[in-house]
Formats: C-alpha cells, structure tokens, sequence
C-alpha cells in the first residue's frame, strides 16, 4: 500500500483556513475527526473526510491540520497502517504511548499566541469541544465552530449521502415492540425528571423502532434522529423510506393511534432548528436529555440550563441487555456462521498448499460462505484476511497491494464476522495449515491461557468488564509478552459489531457494569511487527454463575461463549496449559462438535462434518 | 463502643447555619469533609471537625447536616464502625454500593429549591468544589464559602493546633539534599513553563525540606505551607521551631547562601495573602502550579487564567520513587519492624492460651517491642488489633468498650505499623492459636492466593497499579467471595503510611504508572460480618523482573517484599495452592529465616528465632 500524497490537498485546506467566503476569522489549526453527525465508529463515504485529507482510513483516529504541521492521533491497532497509508507530510501521534502528547496539548506547543482552532460543531462530540476549548481557553486560543465543514469544500468528488430502504424487524427478533421500548424510555425519562430525550446515535434509532438499514456498510443502520417527548414522538429522516407499506404499517404511521405513539416524520436536516424550538419552548426546570458523547451543534441547541447529559443514555444500557428472543437470536446466528467457517476452514486446508489462495479469495471465499446461511445480509465488518507479517496490522484489510497468498509455512489470521437478521457475530482465528514453530506455538499458547481466563472467569455482579483485562494479559506478562488493545467490545443484536457501554479493556474506566444478557468480545492477542499476529476472538454472552458461596447473595457471574469454531489444537502447547485449561478447550470442542455438528448434518455439508470432528479431538497434557 | 449522642450539637449547628453571624446569608445545608486545610487524610485532634459533628471517627467520610437531615458517606472498610458510633440521627451512605447517592444527588433531592449549601472553603478540596457546585448549580441551588468553619464556632472545647519542634534528615536517610530537590522541582516547573509552584500537601513539605515532624498524630510531619519561585523560596510555619540551631543550620538560614536558595520563613497563616500577592503580581501567560486537590480557598486566591493544576504534583511524583538510600533505609526499618513482630507472635503464642491478653495489650505489647528498636519514632497508624468478629471490622481500633481477649477459638488480626528515623512500615498477620476451621483456613487460602498473584505479578514497565488488582481478587472471585476495599496504596518513606500517586485499587483509574523503586502494600482480605476478618500484608518494592522476551525493551517489572514476617501455614490449606503457589510460599519463609533470623541472632532474641525457625518450616503439597 503507497501513502496518499496530501501536499495540494493539504495546501488547499491550508487556503479555505484562511478564507473569508468560509470562516469569519482565519483559523489557524483544523481538527478532523474520525466520526459523522451522529459520531458513528463506521461511517458512510461521504463522511469519510479524515480519510480523504490523509489517506488514512482506519477505524479510529483524528487529524489536525495547523499552517505548519499535519498530525494524526490513532491507536496501537493501527500504528502500522496509519504510517504506511500516510505521507511524510504527516506526523503520526501514537496514542497510549508515554511520550506522545494529547491534541490539546500538541495544539498549544505549536499555534502562534492566540490561535484559532476550527472544527465542525456537527462532527465534534460535546464531552470533547469542552475538554480541548478549555485546555485551549487556558493557553490563550480558542476553540471555533466552523459551520461549513471545510474539507467539503474541497472534496470535489464527495459521494452523495446514502438513503436506502429500510428493513422492519418483528417481535420474534426484537422480543419487545418499538411501543414498549418507547413507554419504557419515557419511564426512565420520568425517574430522571426530563421531558425531552434526544436520540443522536445510529444504532439507537435503529433499535428504538425495530428497523433496520443499510446507510452505513456493515452497521445496519439508517441515517435519522429522533426526539422523544413524554407525548411526541419525532423521526428525522430522508427519502421515501417512509412511503413504503411495510415501515408504515410497522411504524403505524396510517392506524389512529393514541396521539403518544403517533410518530411525525420530519426531514433529516430539520433537527436543528427543531431542537432550538423544543429549547425555546421549555419552562424553567424542564430538561433535555441528550448524551455528552452527542455533538456540539445539536448540545448547544439545547440551552446549557435545560441540559441533561450523562455518558450513557437509558436506551444504550437496555440495548446492551439482550432478551430472550435477541440472545436465541444471536445463538442460531452464531450457529450459522460457525457452519460457514467449517466450511472455509476446510476448503482453505485443502486450497492453501496448492499456493492458489490469497489473503483476498479467503476473505471473498469467508463471504460467500456466510451469505449461503438463512438470513444473511452483509458481513458486519471489513474482513481481517492476513498471513504472515500482514497479520501483525490489528486491522488489516487486504487490498491489492499487499495480498499476500496463504501458504503452510506461515501463520494465517482471520477476523471475521457477519449481520443476519437474527443477530451480529464475530470471530477470530488463527490458524496454520503447515507445521508452526515452537515460538508460533508459544505465543498462541499464551494468547489461548488469556482467552479462556476471561472466558472462564467468575466475578460478583455489577463487575465492571475493565477489570476482567489484566486476567487476559496475565500469561502473555509472564513472559514478556503483551498486545496494544482492549480485549473485549459489545456487540449488538443486529446492529453495530462494536457497541457500549461495556466492555473489556484497560483503556476504559466509565463502562457500565456487566450484567446477566450482555454480550462482549474475549479477544486477546499478540503481534509480532514483521512477521505475525496472533488472535483469538470469541462473542461470549454475561450468564449467572454458580458459586460456592455467591457473594453474600450479590449473584455470580461467568461467561457462555456464543461462538463456537474449533481453534486449532496444532498450535497449542499442551504443555504449556493447567489441566483446568486443558479442560476448558476439551468442554468447548465438545459443545462445537455436538451443536454446529448437528447443524453440520442437518444443512448435508459432510465434508465439513468430517473436519470439525477431527478439529474437535480431545488434548491430552503429557503429566 | 455506642454511638455518641448528637441531638443537642446539630440543633446548634442548625442555628448557627442561620445565623447572620457567621453566614451572609442562611444556609440550608452544611458540608463537613474530614480533611483538614492541606487535605490530609491522617488530621490533628483540633481539625476532626467530621468526628465531632457525628461521633465517626474513622480516617475517610464526609457529613453533610440539611435543615432535617444528617447524612455521613463513606466507604467499605467503615461501614460497621460508623453505623457503630452515629446515633439515629444520622444516615450511613454506604459509598461504592449501587443505590448510594452521590453527595450531589442526595442533596439535590432533600434540599428545598434555591438552597445554599455552605462548606469551609479551606477544607474542601477545588476538584471537589468545582463537581459539587456544578451539579447543585445545575439543579437551581449555590455552594457556597463560609468563611469561619461552623463546626469551630460550636466546638467549645475544640483543642490547639499542635506546634511540635521539626527533626532534620541528612543525606544518608534522604539520599537528595534539599537544595537538589528544590533544583529539581524548578526544572520540572521550567519544563511546564510555570513560574510558582505551591506546596499544600504536609508531606510534599516535609519531604522537600528533608525536614519531618509530630504535628500530626503517626505521620511524621508539621504545619506548613511552601511557595516556591525560581528564585525564592518561601515556608509559611508557625512557632519557634525555626529558631532550634538544628534546624537553622540544615536549612541554612544564617549561611551567606546564593538568592535562590535562600529560604524565607513566614507565619502560617500569612499563606492565603501572600498567594493572593503573587497572583496580582503576575504578567499574562505567567502561570502558578498547584494540585487540583489543594484547597478552593487556596486555588481561587491564583486568579483562574494563571492556575496550573494537575491532579498529581511533581513533589508527589518524585516523593513516591524512591531513591537508594532510602530504599535501604526502608529495608532496614521492615528488618527491625520484623524482629518486633517475631518477639510479639512468640510471646502471644504463649499467653494467648492463659486467656489474659485483651486486643489492647496484644496492641500495647506490639509497639512496647518495636520501640525497642533503633531509630524508632512512633506508629504509623492506629494498630487494628482484632480478634473473632472484630476483625470484620475492617479499620477496627480496640478500645475498652469492645476490648475483645484473645483466645485459642478465635482468629486474631493484626494490622500495625511503625516509623523509624529509615523508614515507615505497614503489615498485617492474620493467626490463629489453636486450631482454624476447614472454613477458616480455607478463605485465609484464598487470600493468601490473591496476595502472591500481586506480589509475584509480571508486567510491562509503565503498568498502573490499578490493572493488577483483580489478580488479588481471582481466586476469592471463584469461590463467590470479594472483599471491599483496594489491593494496595503507597507507602511513604518515613513520611505519610498511605501516599499517592500509585496504588492497587479497583477504585482508581487516574493512578501513575508503576516504576521501580516505588512502594506500595498488598493487602488482600476477606471479611465476614459478625465472625471474623482475615488479611495478610506486605509492603512491596517495584523492582525491575527477568521475562523471556522483556516486552520489546520495554522492560519488565515485578515487586519484590520488603516485609519479611512469616505468613501462618497452619493457616493455609495446602492443598488449595499450585506448586507455584507453594513454592513461592517457601521461598519467601526462606529469606524470613535468613534475613530477620540473622538480626534476631545479632539482637540475641534467641526465643523469638526458635518460633521464626518453627513457622518457616517449609511447606509440602500432597500430589
């Protein structure tokens, strides 16, 4: 991959900084951020505008343009392919790291006295306009809402923001009507005394109204908001979505409904001036509730004393607890994709030594796998398809330039996942399809002993995921060894692959409590820069656990794992792991074999069948 | 122990919250934090303002008195003994539980609309003012300064603030003269671009000064204040003491010295007008540093613009690595601290069986045998001597009323301390005299797993404490038992028994990151109300450690014990250990025997090396 050359772009940003046709005041530093106007992780091309004025185009990260300097934040995942798609003009800042300062404090070391510091006010989530602004504030600059966003200005070829159709989604996936969701948030309006309840975030739409979409490749959402009164209720969107029969039966947009479920549909782009409304309408003490992570444009619509803000909102926290339909949704589709990675796993054994397979037929191979399976609708991330050094770029895509053919002397990573209407899943394995050297299998080894420490961990409830890292890390440390992320994600129902407000990570001390029907990620690593990466990923869901003496009655809790893919008993070193451990990877091949077997046979793949059975052959420790 | 009578002295706070004598204006609430004007968590008998108002007298906890109510928050360790000592007009808020409101809240919910609720703005630390009056201004009600502490104004008999003469260290205790710390602390202030730097915190002066004091009961320090300038330097402290020759010549105040090193000695309490002086004296962009901790009084006398806070001072991080000497110096203080507790085991394993010894004479006797030693000063806390169920209560101090014997039935808790002129200890032994139940022995197994998951943990260079804390807590986790309350905190040397800025705690994220020659406790625990309580405690040296591949240069470290007291195996069901466990266990018992055994020699406590070689007895498991 070749970094893209950014000089006339970054000079042309450098020129609309100046300009008076776009900003009242020259700024002299422009901050873009990775998200949208609804600060989404995973973001339509049209928003893709970090990625255009740097060529960068991971996940996360945040570029600042100054007359000088052109800088970019990202993270340990992405350390490497941030410094291989971007072009000297760029200074890469590696977050975590004990020496790389923040973006405030970059800021202030190198803007002349009284600088201007320009963003977008839709694009910059309120929590972060208040910490950069007063840090800023303290140095002497100041923070400015730049109303046009400015490198719009000079993307002439921005693609159009997408409006597709959407998908309605019935009791038997959602387990809870969009009625009931809708009375139960107002009741968390009423606890908290708000009147108002601003619905910023993609995913929360979504699952607020058991609709479903394809705005945004790999989240099925839709681009819309909503704002929630305690007898309104409003849905922001574009397009003729709404004509269609079947979302207005779902929504019941035509039934003579009791006026508090009657849904007003308004344009997209009329939230803002709706929310000023709703601001201007409020009696003293009337609040309005809207997350901090929310941005500055549509915060500031609210006046500051009408504001309720917290970290989380009510409908994130009951999003993260599945109920019964969603989780046995989420086991048959775990179900499914298993099947489909048999399947893979199988062919690739036999593809992979006749040297014919690269890292991009094996993800497409992965694709068409999953998309023979029920309900299928597109895969729910980029596949991570990597052999070899590309391995050790946590998120790796494969493109052109660098598609590596799989080979059996070097180890293979793939990071998968898929949305089906029953549920989200994603899975990493490693495998490799030669003879792995004693280092290779060391490591994998290790990674596995952090694996099942989190997946087999018993903890009180009310736990917070945060906790749970170290247990991940502990055999890796042992010997020397570690891995530059967080072990564990929420995943969604159908919905987004990365989800709050848990998780598993030393980087995050605000996440929710774990509960009984959340369901996270287990997924350490290791990567060795140059020539592997290592990963283990299982979706495993918060159960009660059984306890000798339950924590005073506070309750126990474990995980389940929903994934359930053999990992390649060739890499392990029995001997590296505690007949405990031992035991764990004997119970979870047993469990593969009996529940995707069954699968295996009902859907005829014999072949399949044949292989998760040899894949699933007990370990034994030499004592 | 019953709880002190408060009906009478908050019918007289509630007045003088009304009175236009003390308050400008009523207020409808009262704040009382347990700190005293430099936020120290250990206070002098004339600033336990929280104890008086209510009765609770443990070392954390905040009471707020309203018109109708009177409300204490603190946290774990303190439940049972507050609800002990606070008759009924009091509320217990049981911090870290779910349903416990926050301060904030609480107030925001009893209060009537548009209350002022009123704090000494030198008690209250500014983070916690700048939080409280957010939230309370937020919801239509003031915090307000009152300038006399109303605690003070019905406080009849409210003693003296203390003014003991100073002790002065020399370079083979503090290894860093004065002047060199001074040199230091100005180049870190340059690197910040700061031109005044305030110390508040008792022990960052003392520690700065290589001076140390008695003010305060078990922590070596004294009322004062510092301003330091890149040229001047000022100590705000009371009384003759800076008239003893002692102290004169250490901190050369009659020497012909260099301006910028030369001290200038001011009366304590000129400190509020000489800050203010310095912040009208500064020219824009000139900045002043002092902790986010420091008091509101003292940082809202720094006008807003010129404030440089952060929330650890460069004092405090430079005060908890410790330095060569005084690493040694703490390894010869916990070799003196050992032999005193050899001599007491030896001595209680006699007269237990008598039924004479009271929790107190157990207590008596443990400090009669450590100030024996040389360079002994004083404890470095109350000693929690606690037998049966008082050793549930977990910062129990025995006093007459609950004065429990010892006995052969009975599990016995130690937790004691001491200063010497070399260095601050802290340990905890949990034994029992006769013979542990199958339960008993099992939870001490427990805990004892947890505490040598801490002590033998591995992990990269620049890990926060924080991150090793559920290590402790794993093997009680998958039995259903917890404990509640931190892993660990740092440990002065010959200064404070608990010091920032590292720690082991579930409860902090915003630790520093671990670093060798930093010292911190571990002390897991398991408590069972109304039965017993179980502990065991070392005090740690982070130490660099040997790993195989060393975390890419990293570097790795570990901890290594600096108390050498043997752990009771007859406590331990061995079965319940790994070999790793168990070995380390041994090793451990190992250096116990060499190291105290050899002082003990050296000391002729021939009777107390008899009882050291019986308890270090190696341990075997049955395989």
């Amino acid at each position: 991959m070749s970094p893209k050359i950014t000089t006339e772009l970054l000079k042309q940003l450098r020129q609309v900084m100046k300009s008076p046709k776009y900003v009242q005041e020259p700024v002299q530093a422009y901050i873009v951020p990775s998200g949208d106007a609804h600060q989404s992780e995973y973001i339509a091309p049209c928003d893709c505008r970090r990625a255009f004025i740097s060529g960068f185009d991971g996940s996360a990260g945040t570029a600042i343009v100054t007359e000088q300097h052109a800088a970019m934040w990202t993270d340990g995942r992405y350390f490497l392919q941030a410094a291989h798609q971007m072009d000297n003009n760029w200074t890469l800042m590696k977050m975590g790291l004990k020496d790389t300062p923040t973006q405030e404090d970059w800021l202030v070391s190198v803007l002349p006295e009284g600088s201007k510091v320009g963003v977008d006010p839709f694009i910059i989530p309120a929590d972060q306009w208040k910490r950069m602004s007063k840090v800023l504030r303290s140095a002497g600059h100041d923070l400015v809402p730049v109303k046009e966003n400015l490198i719009d200005t000079i993307w002439t070829d921005c693609p159009e923001r997408p409006c597709k159709p959407l998908i309605t989604l019935d009791l038997s996936y959602t387990g809870v009507s969009w009625r009931d969701k809708i009375v139960a948030l107002r009741s968390k309006m009423a606890e908290r005394k708000v009147l108002w309840f601003v619905v910023t975030a993609l995913d929360e739409v979504a699952w607020l109204f058991n609709l479903r979409g394809s705005d945004v490749e790999y989240n099925p959402v839709f681009f819309a908001y909503a704002v929630i009164g305690m007898n309104t209720i409003r849905l922001f969107i574009d397009g003729d979505r709404m004509m269609d029969p079947a979302v207005r039966e779902h929504l019941q947009l035509d039934s003579t409904l009791e006026p508090e479920f009657k849904i007003q549909v308004m344009p997209y782009g009329s939230i803002l001036s709706e929310l000023q409304a709703v601001g201007v309408s409020l009696a003293p003490k009337e609040k309005v509730w809207i997350s901090d992570k929310a941005s500055y444009a549509l915060t500031e619509a609210i006046p500051k004393a009408y504001r309720y803000l917290t970290p989380y909102t009510p409908i994130c926290i009951a999003k993260a607890v599945k109920n019964g339909s969603e989780t046995e949704g989420m086991r048959k589709a775990h179900i499914k994709d298993a099947v489909a990675l048999c399947e893979l796993f199988n062919w690739l054994e036999k593809e992979v030594p006749k040297g014919t397979v690269t890292e991009i037929i094996a993800a497409d191979k992965a694709e068409a796998f999953r998309s023979q399976q029920k309900d299928f609708v597109e895969l729910s991330f980029a596949t991570i398809s990597s052999t070899g050094p590309n391995g050790a770029i946590i998120h790796y895509k494969p493109v052109p330039e660098t598609n590596r053919t799989l080979s059996v002397n070097e180890i293979y990573l793939l990071d998968s996942g898929a949305q089906y209407k029953d549920g989200t899943t994603d899975v990493t394995r490693t495998m490799h399809f030669g003879t792995p050297s004693a280092y290779e299998k060391e490591c994998f080894t290790y990674v596995l002993k952090g694996h099942i420490a989190v997946s087999a961990a018993i903890f009180p409830n009310g736990t917070k995921g945060h906790l749970l890292d170290s247990f991940a890390r502990s055999a890796l440390w042992d010997s020397g060894l570690d891995y530059l992320h967080g072990t564990g994600h929420g995943v969604g129902s159908f919905l987004n692959v990365h989800e709050g407000p848990c998780g598993i990570s030393y980087k995050t001390f605000a996440d929710e409590p774990l509960e009984a029907g959340m369901i996270v990620s287990d997924e350490p690593g290791y990567y060795e820069d140059g020539s592997f990466g290592i990963r283990i990923e299982n979706v495993v869901l918060v159960i009660p656990a059984e306890t000798k003496y339950n924590f005073k009655n506070r309750g126990s809790l474990t995980f389940e794992p929903l994934t359930l893919v053999p990992i390649q008993t060739k890499m392990i070193d029995v001997n590296l792991l505690t007949q405990k451990e031992c035991n764990w990877v004997n119970d979870y091949h047993q469990k593969c074999r009996e529940v995707i077997g069954a699968e295996l046979e009902r859907q005829g793949r014999h072949e399949a069948l044949q292989w998760l059975i040899r894949e699933t052959e007990p370990l034994s420790r030499v004592q």
